[in-house]
């Protein structure tokens, strides 16, 4: 059996006994009945994933996962190329937005080169980044699919292997992705898994202007009708309309899942790689936990795809993991809704009257 | 003059000239321009509180005041008044939700006695909590002022000097409540000062049904009418309609104005104090930060009277300033991105074309 298909099936849902276990606390904690809200629906959740009424949140390891791609050429981004690996650079030095909201968040950062444009090979044997690298950028999807079949199963056991690789040293996850262009397959994925016009999916990534949005948008509609993605067939889309990266996260979050670990979603470009997953293994939603809801106007289609509810919606627009890391001491503060606060009986506190 | 005279002209608004400085360097920082929307926009605001560049907000400091509610004799109130002294030992036990959300936040929690009904001074002789205590509780505002004028006065007063008590030795404020009964006081004064009806502003509180909300709606409506509180008038409004730990609050966040510390409001009653500090210092404002919509109906007309937009919505509706611990991370990751980020030139990234 493939590495993907034994991660497939190693995939479980929450376990409702241990939910069931945490809403009886949580029902009885010191304050009126669920007064925190989504913050319990949360502590709940994570029960269920950790199996444990003290879910472990402490160890946080951020993931961002790099890739370039082959669309760039039809002028939907307003930043080079070049910008991939000079970010990849910025991660190393720690002077990114992820590595200052990582830092706050007390979760390392690890970069995985998925396949940038340029060779890496001097940050990866200086073991500053890891490589799960498939190619130097993807096909453009504007004229013929992104990567192979056999390429697309290889980012997705790629990103397997990198959430297994951090999976003892680690509690929770967070998936992010950096990759100049990147808006643009992440849309295509979501039209097709959501069967969507482009329009409604295709935003400004980085700020286009209308011009270009409208050239956007119209490299989307060509990229579905020149490849036909199989909706049904996870890896027929991530071969077809995907990216390197968004393969290496979709994988990320499948092995993430097999090992019952939270892991935060970050925005647009990560939840594409989300919906990949769950086309592959629907119960690999229930460790998915959406950080917030980004500017980037398909994100909301995306997300209801999942049928999540993001805990932030702060206009971000950035990628990198940074609404990940930012939505990470949110976490934290649910797992201690379980653990540091008192029930009624035990702090002695009168009850409602009924 | 007077502590409160004396402060209220010690409160100058933001300065626009570390705003700017701010704006100039977050514009160019390594992602696209404003990429992590109201983040910036709250790393501006910090940067204008505090004049600083590196804004300091690591040690922190979250303010419960408690106070009981002559108006819950009208039935107004699910639990019992005996709640909130034993959720004032709750507090100091640790076991409360404040408690977890605060240690998960890094900040101490500071109770504060401004009026409790039952004597606690057994709790203040230990130290464990502060006492500026006005009396066992306010007058019933269904039949007459919730305080003297006077009384007023002091509670605001006694706000102040908490404030300024921990100003040496805290970065960032949070102001959290406690005090069975004083949603509503809190939808009076909002009502008051916003010219809404009682209907608009008063929700379920601790979770009342139908018969009991629409009871408590007829209360507001007649503790306007009884006691026409002057809305131009912040501490008219406070003595007719208000409640002592509302007092403190507001005088809490005028204190915290004058000593230029940022502070995060929390939910619904502790904007009911804000909006007591704004009649009385409208540049107060300007180091207020929203940190969560309730789910109290009445709440988003106070952060809108406010002008306000918070940055949690997780449908909370606890109080004791959960929101506002919630929040503290997110004021940490804001600093951060003066202090952490890159800019284009300084790590190298091409810019944008134009």
């Amino acid at each position: 059996m493939s590495l993907l298909e034994e991660t497939l099936r190693a995939i479980e849902p929450q376990d409702a006994s241990w939910r069931a276990k945490a809403r009886e606390r949580l029902e009885q904690l010191t304050m009126p009945h669920w007064a925190l809200g989504r913050l319990m629906n949360l502590a709940e959740d994570l029960a269920g994933m950790t199996r444990s009424m003290e879910p472990p949140v402490s160890k946080r390891t951020l993931v961002v996962m790099a890739g370039d791609h082959g669309v760039v050429a039809e002028g939907v981004s307003k930043y080079p190329q070049e910008v991939t690996p000079q970010m990849v650079a910025n991660f190393v030095a720690g002077g990114a937005g992820i590595n200052a909201l990582a830092r706050q968040a007390g979760a390392q950062v690890a970069v995985v080169d998925m396949g940038v444009a340029v060779d890496l090979g001097a940050l990866t044997a200086e073991g500053k980044i890891l490589s799960r690298r498939i190619g130097p950028g993807t096909g453009n999807i504007a004229r013929g699919p992104a990567m192979t079949r056999e390429e697309a199963v290889r980012c997705l056991e790629g990103g397997i292997e990198i959430a297994s690789g951090f999976a003892d040293s680690t509690d929770l996850f967070g998936a992010g992705d950096m990759g100049i262009g990147n808006t643009t397959p992440s849309a295509a994925i979501v039209a097709a898994i959501r069967s969507l016009p482009a329009a409604e999916v295709t935003g400004r990534g980085t700020g286009i202007d209308d011009a270009r949005l409208a050239n956007k948008i119209a490299v989307v509609e060509r990229a579905l009708e020149v490849n036909r993605p199989d909706a049904t067939d996870g890896v027929d889309v991530l071969a077809k309309v995907g990216g390197f990266e968004i393969g290496g996260l979709a994988g990320f979050i499948l092995g993430a899942a097999a090992k019952r670990r939270p892991v935060l979603v970050d925005g647009f470009i990560s939840t594409a790689g989300a919906l990949i997953a769950l086309a592959l293994a629907p119960a690999a939603a229930d460790y998915m936990i959406a950080s917030h809801r980004s500017a980037e106007a398909g994100h909301r289609h995306a997300l209801e795809h999942l049928g999540k509810e993001p805990l932030l919606d702060l206009g971000l627009r950035l990628g990198e993991g940074t609404g990940a890391a930012l939505a990470m001491s949110l976490v934290g503060a649910a797992a201690r809704l379980l653990t540091d606060v008192a029930t009624f009986g035990e702090a002695a506190v009168s009850e409602a009257d009924r």
